[in-house]
């Protein structure tokens, strides 16, 4: 940490300064500049035990140097983390490929949707099966019926099976039927729900957060990480701006962004950062152009009809459109699709 | 719901659009003008089960008429509700005045906030002893231990308990120390704990999510009310923009807009809004005179020294001086603080 | 300057930096953390000549220390700055109370909006006479005969003029009409507008960008000083957020913050902040609490036939109510009308 | 545009919206649901001379159906607009490639950077003459001089040349020496600008501000083509969000969305929405995948010692290989450089 004094302070005040952190256990470097003296904090900033060194009149700010995050740091797995979950390995060359409804809404529609994605290439199949929703009256999903569905038509078709866990006392019964399970935006910071999923072993989808910074982000992955599991995938879904066109913004950046500070994987959901089907194919090929290490899109049989989020879900058949141009956008970039 | 034609459909789009409607059971009235035709839909539109119009290539938009809240608007109860919490009445004449540490830290500490802020006047104290932390390595609070301190100072004072349940298996022992929960910005979307508050009967004061919109807002309000519980305050608490200057950006305006829409009273918290405490004077003048029903103002006896958000947390010698200041601009708008 | 190097740099990488300085005679002041490397600048910035530290694979950041402004820093005039604007002094006790149409329509409406705003209290009409809009076939003002008109209702009614200069080629002709020019929020970053202003000579209201920070806004004041005009008073109107209830949201924590940072005037303008004329009095009074030096507020003789705006302007008799209800709030904080 | 009255409203209340209509000589049709009457306005709402009727107290909202725009609308051309500037055509298969320094700095710099992108690529020079600068002590360009070296560089490798225009007494000489005219996003609003490169008849590239919404982009595209200018490019370079890890966020959904609702060709400028060089590559790749027409890249002969923007330029070494990357993806989407 570096503390800044103000222009107006005074030696007594740099000494007072000084004191707390030497009173604390701490060391102080002075950098006395043409227009400010300048402190660096020798040692744990822990030892402060808290004390905020703005409130001191005479204290301009206060400079974080390092993140709060470890495990999920770049520097702490600098060839970046190989996650596996449910047999695929993510953040090698090959995409990972998640596609599914919004909902699971019924065993016909499930399957159906099961057989379309894999027809297509993807490996993993989503649906919501505890859906959060922003009133209290739309449709909340089929729960603990939607998953068993889910991994039927996972199990008919070979793919593997992610799904939202809303709750902590969702985990063990949604342990039985998924390989991944996906941390939804609204509980990015939902840090007890954090902790369990970590302690649950199941490799882990996170969303970030609609208003989450990218080291906010990071942060949340740190709680998965710090109970002991690893095996998280970062998921970028569109950011919520001033800007109305789409439904959010997709930031595209923070592709590059987390390979550069963090390790671990980080795919793209092309479908809630535009909100429109008709967005999705373009959005996927950028994605993937910036370096994601894969997307998850959302694909229904009939999306016309879809309870939820109808307007942003592709058909079978264009899902199938789009994995082949998201292939040739691949090769281009050095990526495989399998 | 209106749905608007583009400009290039034709009468045969337009009586599609009609003929889905009447497929479900529903009326279309067409206003055809010399740039669009827009279909005004007319009757239930959960009779649509989730078709979404905008899928079809003739149709430009959709646009929602009606709010998706109804117990929690302004015309359920347009005369305003008065909520009970603690033997207080909540959007009267009188002024909530809540104040109390970011977090229960000792027994020492809690009691001398409790001391310090009845005596400026305060009626509710606050206090977190389950705190969502941003970072895993940072204090996460005292647990049931803080509330029973939180609970014993508070009855030595004389003041009532409001504090922040983080996940809904905490509700029945909370329920046992506080005479008001709060759901903090972070929870404000995690629909289960909503409904299980809700379900809990004890008065809720709900926080703004952080990038929230105000109709969300308003939402998960109505996910509390819909389960019975009407004694519910909102409380804004700034808002995410580009702007740093202050942690985030109090949505002073949300008063009257709350007003307007909602029947449920509306407080502010200015310490999280500034982020730090000298502006924490300011930003709580500026809320009573635009209308709030109170404010919840976060004390700590040796801010300095404070475990968690010290630079925003006020002496209690600041609070006493804050609370007259406020008397006085209460006074001015036709309010009073007793 | 404060450069921070990366956990993984080495002694050589620090060398290099430092030589990189003291090659361009500045010194370094090393401070070696368990955790990173910071290296404190000592010396002018400005001999750096743009070299930019953060291309270096072993730097993590650089962090500025100092604001670049200078003569709007609240450094450079504790006491704060009295503004002189037709008369009327700006900064003090007085509130600067302006009112007026959004734009100047004709003689009668004109003449109307001024005795009406100068019986409610007023000192200064506002009126827009070059309306800069967002769609080219919208009204785009009366130009020079606005301004004519405005002067002249002025005069008759014992008002002063402030009227918005939309180029830098108007000011000559602007400067015959106005006692003091407007630069407007689509404005504040036309830097060769601003030095002109600056040259003129004449008292400048200069609005915030609706996506400015504060520091910008304090850089932008500074282009208007650096030409030798210090009679500044700056004017927040409301940024733009992902919430739309009001048009914008009102920054109202500006306030406090552009009376720590700066010594400038600030007043507030809650029409274009709130974008709804049933709003414009809680935000009004809301300023006034938080420490704002005046209003600007739309009023219109007969706003549902207004030109431009209409939505947002109060009529003459909502205007002189909202005057009376400001002068309670503003003797609670300590300023006055006269 | 479409009036929904407030479930309050009686027959009275509609019949006063009807009545105003009427008198305008404008068609009402009403639809009356069973939660709210909506009217629908027929005729040309020009006719309504800025009535608003949201003043109405039984009016819930007006809801705006149509654009502002026309001539910049996809309706008006809807195989899309083929722009031509310096010879090159805009908007077909090949992408316009633009590349040069963020400032001339003197004729050696200029003359390197010419050949280094003429060498890559490239077919548009790009280097500022007139520099926006933040703060009036930062280094403001070359002026008429910078844009005599740059038409020189460009010369003598067989470059065209686009460099910014900020003011419109600058256009006569811009003139001479400029095959494209570049708008700032700080002027994307500063409509007398606008209207007088419009006049001009030069080909425009016109950056987004960064805070505009899509519309008012094509709105300010408007101006210029309603003077008979269609030759528009438009210019996606982020926009300003709460994320701070890149200097903007580029909003690569702008891409699909100008696409759909405008004729005009689109390209990134992805040095200024990353901020940071490294960033440069994936944003580039990202932009081209999701169909944008072009790229301007900011490319100095020595970054490290560039007078502005230093962090974000590219050596000449890297946007050979920049361009050759996307090149690959280019083909991958149908497109080609050359």
């Amino acid at each position: 940490m570096i503390i800044v004094m103000k222009q107006s302070s005074t030696p007594q005040d740099v000494e007072e300064v000084v004191g707390i952190l030497k009173s604390r256990g701490l060391g102080a470097n002075l950098s006395t500049g043409s227009q400010a003296t300048i402190i660096g904090v020798l040692g744990d900033k822990a030892k402060l035990g808290g004390f905020d060194f703005e409130l001191l009149d005479s204290v301009e700010k206060c400079v974080p140097i390092m993140h709060s995050y470890k495990l999920a740091s770049r520097e702490m797995c600098p060839d970046g983390r190989l996650v596996q979950a449910g047999g695929e390995v993510v953040g090698g060359k090959k995409l990972l490929m998640i596609a599914g409804p919004c909902a699971v809404e019924n065993e016909e529609q499930i399957m159906k949707a099961a057989v379309g994605v894999k027809e297509a290439g993807a490996t993993f199949l989503r649906g919501g099966a505890y859906k959060p929703r922003t009133s209290p009256y739309s449709f909340q999903g089929m729960e603990e019926e939607g998953l068993r569905l889910m991994r039927r038509a996972a199990d008919a078709t070979g793919l593997k099976v992610v799904s939202e866990v809303v709750a902590h006392d969702l985990i063990e019964t949604a342990a039985k039927y998924c390989d991944m399970f996906q941390i939804g935006a609204r509980n990015m910071q939902n840090f007890r729900l954090l902790r369990e999923v970590g302690r649950s072993g199941v490799p882990v989808l996170l969303k970030r957060g609609i208003s989450s910074t990218i080291e906010e982000w990071l942060d949340a992955a740190e709680y998965i990480m710090s109970e002991g599991n690893y095996n998280v995938v970062l998921c970028e879904r569109g950011i919520r701006t001033f800007e109305t066109a789409t439904r959010n913004t997709l930031d595209v950046s923070a592709v590059p962004v987390v390979k550069e500070r963090s390790s671990l994987p980080v795919i793209v959901d092309p479908s809630h950062a535009a909100g429109k089907s008709r967005y999705v194919l373009p959005l996927s090929l950028a994605a993937v152009a910036a370096g994601a290490d894969g997307l998850i899109v959302e694909v229904h049989p009939n999306p016309a009809e879809a309870l939820s989020d109808a307007a942003q879900q592709l058909t079978p058949q264009a899902y199938a459109a789009l994995f082949q141009k998201v292939g040739a956008v691949a090769a281009a970039v050095g990526r495989s699709m399998e």
